[in-house]
C-alpha cells in the first residue's frame, strides 16, 4: 500500500520530538514537507499551509501541530483539498471552531482526527477496561508541575486564549474522560490567575459524574517547585484502588504495577490516525475541551501574585 | 385532543410573568402542577421535584424555571420518568450537562427542549428569511442596560456560575446564531470583571463566520443607566442593512419598519414545544451557551470598580 504522503504544520518542539519519529516508524506515513514560520521543518519546507498546498498537490494527510489560534483557518484550508487531519490538543482555540470543522470535514468525507496524546499512553486503556462498568467512589486528579521549568519564556501560557494550567490541565481531562465509565460534570472550583495574567496559574475543581458517588476533584497548579506529579487516583465502590501515574504511562492496581501495554503514546496515535482513515471515519472529541470551558463558567476567581517565565 | 398535563419547576417571576400565560392559551398544555421552595406557586405546589412526581403520575411534559444550577439533576429525574421538558434559558450550568440531557432524552425517546426566549420574538425569524444565503458585510450586538435597574438585590449574578452581563448577553448570542446564515466564532474579546465579582460586568468581543467578509462585533454592558438598548445592525454585502431592535422585537430593513409577525415570544415557544412533542423529536441548542463559554476561553481579562446590586 503506498504510504500516506503527510505534512507537519506548525513545525516546532512537539513536532520534532513526537510526530517525525512516529511517522518514521510507521510504514502508513510518510513525511512528504513540513510548514514553519520560520522555514526550519524537514525539507521541502514552507512558510505557510498556502505554500504548502499550493506547492504539493499529491498530500493525503496533514498534522496540524501549531498553538490553537490558527488551527482553524488552517484546517478549513487542508479539508478544502481533501486532506485528512490530525490535530494536536486543544484542538482549535473554541469549541465553535472544533464543531465547523467538524462538520466541514463529514461534508468533505475526509478524516479528522482531534487527538489527546496522553489518552494514549501505556496505562490508560488497562485503566478503562478495569473501570468499565464500575462506579466510581472517589476521584482526585493531581497535576502539578513548576511553570518556570516546563515553559521558560513562553509567557503566552499567560495571554487571553493561553490556557494557563489547563495547558497541562486538559491532559488529566482526557485521560479522566477516557477511563471513567460515564461523563464528567465540573460542579464548582477555584481558579487562581496572577495579577498579571489573563489564564489561571492553579485551578481546584470539584466534578460530579452519573458514575460517581463520591467527590470527584482536580487540583492543577503549576507553582509546584517540589513534589511534581501527574496523578489519577480511582476508588471503586467495590473498593479496588487505581493509580494512573506518569500522566498516564504507569498503572498500579491496588498498589501492584500493572505492565504497561502498547507501543507508546504518538506511534500509537498515529496508528489510530491510520485506522480511522481507512475507516472513512472521524474521532471528534471535544470533551477535555468542554471542560477547561465549563470550569470558566462555573469557576470563582482569586488573584494570586503576578508570574513571569 | 387530551392536553398536555405540565409542571413548570421553578415558579418565579418568569414562570408568572410568561410561562403560566403562554400555557393557558395554548389549548395543547393544562397547568397540572408547579415546584418553588417557598411553596407559592398555582395548586398544587410541591416543594421539590421528587413531590411533584411522587404525586402526580400521570404528567406529561414540564417546563423548568429553576436557576440553570439544579435543572441537570431535575431534568434527569423528570426525564427518567419520561416526561417531556422544555427548559428555559441558559439549559444548564455547563455545556457537558446539556450534552449528557440530550443523550438521556434520546435514549428516553422524549422531547428535549432548550429554549432561548428571544429567538422567539416578532422581527428574529423575518430577520434570519432575509439574510438566508447573504453574505455578511458587518454586524454589531449593541446590549446594554442597567444591572441596577435590572437585577436590583441579586448579587447572586456576579457570583461564580452566575453569567454576569452574559446572562442578558447570551439572548444576543441568541438571535444572532438564530438569523445568521453560518456560525459565529469568537475570535478576541475583553472581559470586565468588577474587582469584587466572580463574572463580567460587561465584554468587548470580536467574532468571525464563514459567512462574513467584514468586522462582526458585540458590546455587551450592564453598566448604562442612559441609552438603554438591545441592538443588533447587519450589514449584508449586497448593502442592505438590517436593525433588530428591542431584543428581537422589531425589526428595520434599510430603515423601514418590516410588520412583526408571530404570536409572540412565550406563546410561540410553546407553540414549538408542542410541535416537537407530536413530531417525537428534540431540539438542543447549546450555540449561545457555547459562545460564552467560548468568549472565556479566549477573552482577556480586565478588572473594573467592585459592584453592589
Amino acid at each position: 500500500m503506498k504510504p500516506l504522503r503527510t505534512a507537519i504544520i506548525g513545525f516546532g518542539k512537539i513536532a520534532e520530538d513526537q510526530h517525525v519519529p512516529a511517522i518514521a516508524g510507521n510504514p502508513r506515513f510518510e513525511l512528504a514537507a513540513s510548514v514553519s514560520r520560520q522555514g526550519n521543518g524537514p525539507a521541502p519546507n514552507f512558510t505557510s499551509a498556502e505554500d504548502l498546498l499550493a506547492a504539493l498537490p499529491d498530500l493525503d494527510a496533514a498534522a496540524i501541530t501549531t498553538p490553537p489560534g490558527p488551527r482553524y483557518e488552517i484546517a478549513k484550508l487542508c479539508i478544502a483539498r481533501g486532506l485528512h487531519l490530525l490535530l494536536e490538543k486543544p484542538p482549535c482555540a473554541t469549541l465553535g471552531e472544533v464543531e465547523e470543522l467538524r462538520r466541514l470535514a463529514e461534508a468533505a468525507g475526509t478524516t479528522l482526527f482531534t487527538t489527546w496524546h496522553a489518552q494514549h499512553n501505556g496505562g490508560v486503556a488497562a485503566a478503562a477496561r478495569l473501570l468499565a462498568g464500575q462506579r466510581i467512589a472517589t476521584m482526585k486528579i493531581i497535576w502539578h508541575e513548576d511553570v518556570h521549568k516546563w515553559h521558560p519564556g513562553q509567557q503566552w501560557v499567560f495571554d487571553a486564549g493561553g490556557f494557563g494550567v489547563f495547558d497541562p490541565g486538559i491532559n488529566a481531562f482526557s485521560v479522566a474522560t477516557a477511563i471513567l465509565p460515564a461523563p464528567l460534570f465540573v460542579r464548582e472550583g477555584t481558579l487562581f490567575y496572577p495579577a498579571n495574567a489573563h489564564t489561571p496559574i492553579a485551578a481546584e475543581l470539584a466534578f460530579t459524574s452519573p458514575a460517581a458517588d463520591g467527590p470527584l476533584s482536580a487540583s492543577l497548579d503549576w507553582r509546584k517547585t517540589d513534589g511534581e506529579e501527574w496523578t489519577i487516583e480511582i476508588e471503586t465502590a467495590d473498593g479496588a484502588t487505581l493509580k494512573l501515574l506518569d500522566g498516564g504511562a504507569r498503572l498500579l492496581l491496588n498498589g501492584d504495577e500493572v505492565a504497561a501495554s502498547g507501543i507508546g503514546e504518538y506511534p500509537d496515535l498515529y496508528a489510530r490516525f491510520a485506522q480511522l482513515i481507512d475507516c472513512r471515519e472521524s474521532l471528534v472529541d471535544v470533551e477535555p475541551l468542554r471542560l477547561v470551558a465549563d470550569s470558566l463558567l462555573v469557576g470563582k476567581r482569586e488573584t494570586v501574585e503576578a508570574v513571569t517565565v
